[in-house]
């Protein structure tokens, strides 16, 4: 199984991506590699270049290029290369730590979408306080307009995606909404309640609040992808701050506090754990015709560890080719009746 | 001026609204205060009747009433007479802690709307950490569908507020939008952002991220009552649960952490007290002929002591009769072009 990968994205690029490649190389012994990037740059951060291939290029998608314009352009960027191996069959999934409008854009008009599904989802694993699970939550952005039946393929994609890779049986999948009534919503999420009420395939429990999602209310949380970015953002703007407020009551008051501050700092270095989320890897672009996964820019080598570990499960369960199957056989189906 | 105040809503009623408005009573010696609920449990609250009315009621709304049906039913409820006291003039602004979509019920079936706006938005002040001053958002969460002229009225109404209640002289008014750019966002945020950029009314200074709204970066921050409950909900959820774990690092760990947490008891205090929302008052139902205020259900009395001071200011300054003008005006500029 060969992974592309876009060693120019990111704040740290190509230093933090070749070091997470490298620590996973030696884990997922299954796993090849093939790095896009200025080769004058990778070289001299690999001594042994067992299972990897350079694929040299300077041209790179900075992080504020306009995503399509971007992908159309600069044919020789690194990230355009990689999807293009994943779209030739040279690759069977690719990672980017670059601007995330433009590998959308890659995935969909180089990579091109799973038939049957209308709009493919971001999709980020976050953390919940009662265990080491987490939860996912799509879409967190790809699409700004959304129909209930794009949030219905969220969530039977979701759905795939929590039993492989998570390894939850019979993941929760619920519909972010305003309140938790069957009848809550404007028209785009009654509608959606309906769909995945009415799915078989589908454990729905129902609608889920937004100041209950870091509870592990769900396994997989379904949302159009303007409230998913909201709420996301707003998850992590107010983690942040609260943290940081925390940390500057220690360290700016006096010297009790600091004293009270060195005390704690093993159990409240703990809290920073659980809000951790670099084991999950990155976030997924659901509904292409392989994984494309985006992680963090500001993202370290240990985080990129763990986003190869997520796409070798992803590879080695077959996620998206279960993904590709259901959804032909729903066509199937529909056409037969 | 005279306040009618559901004294049967939230759950410490009648005891919290009661202290709450003793305390108010002492300080704006300008507000008569008619209290709507259970004589026999309100009347050995309170030693001196001064400026006080009693209007006896058993009736009560619940908070899991349906809101329609509870207001057009329950004819007698403490809620729907204090509103109907609005309504006949008796009274000139009111208050509750109970059933937040009843009391917006009421505020739109008996106290009505504002002439020329479509939908009366809910909006509470949140705190930011680089001032006191807090920043407002709405709607909320009074309605799930949402048009552009909607969005732009409740910029236009949040502006009046700001300048009046919080004094702050040219309010920075922004959209709560998915990205900063202004051609982000979905239909319904981009057609607002125009509305809003071309209104020179406005101190519109663009598009905010749902991660950035505690850092202060708007007075008045305008979105669609679905996303904006949603974004809501995420930073109190967020704030509670991460705050929560702080405490649980402190209590659940060894004596060293308990040593710590002693010596940190008043830094970490503070920043309770700076997400402290109490001292803002209630949410706002703005767009009703009377100013109509939701306090939260578990609110003390101290919230209720602000809400009345909230309400005073907004009587003190003829805040709702400056929006009832104003878009008075505009009617009869675009009757006269």
């Amino acid at each position: 199984m060969k992974v592309a990968v876009d060693a120019m994205g990111g704040d740290f690029a190509p230093q933090s991506v070749i070091e997470g490649v490298l620590q996973a190389r030696s884990e997922f012994t299954d796993l090849d590699f093939i790095l896009y990037g200025d080769q004058a740059q990778i070289e001299p951060l690999i001594d042994d270049m067992t299972r990897l291939t350079i694929v040299h290029t300077t041209e790179k998608i900075a992080s504020d290029d306009e995503p399509v314009r971007a992908i159309r352009r600069k044919k020789q960027a690194s990230m355009v290369l990689a999807a293009q191996a994943v779209k030739d069959g040279q690759a069977d999934a690719l990672f980017s730590l670059g601007n995330t409008g433009a590998l959308l854009a890659a995935g969909l008009f180089i990579i091109g979408r799973v038939k049957g599904i209308d709009r493919p989802g971001l999709m980020p694993t976050l953390p919940s306080i009662n265990s080491d699970q987490g939860f996912n939550m799509l879409d967190v952005g790809a699409n700004a307009e959304a129909k209930p039946e794009h949030l219905h393929q969220y969530g039977l994609m979701g759905n795939f995606y929590a039993k492989d890779v998570r390894g939850i049986e019979n993941p929760r999948i619920a519909l972010l909404n305003n309140g938790t009534e069957a009848t809550k919503g404007d028209e785009l999420h009654k509608a959606t309640y309906q769909l995945l009420a009415d799915d078989p395939d589908l454990n729905f429990v129902g609608n889920v609040e937004a100041n209950d999602l870091l509870k592990g209310v769900a396994d997989v949380v379904v949302t159009d992808g303007f409230t998913g970015n909201a709420t996301l953002k707003a998850i992590e703007g107010t983690a942040t701050i609260v943290m940081s407020q925390v940390k500057h009551a220690i360290m700016d008051a006096g010297v009790k506090e600091k004293i009270g501050g060195l005390l704690l700092r093993g159990s409240v270095g703990g809290i920073r754990e659980k809000f951790d989320t670099s084991i999950y890897g990155g976030a997924v672009l659901l509904g292409l015709k392989a994984p494309v996964i985006k992680a963090h820019g500001a993202a370290d080598a240990r985080t990129v560890y763990y986003t190869v570990k997520q796409i070798h499960a992803m590879l080695a369960n077959q996620t998206v080719q279960k993904v590709i199957d259901y959804f032909s056989d729903q066509a199937a189906q529909k056409n037969s009746n």
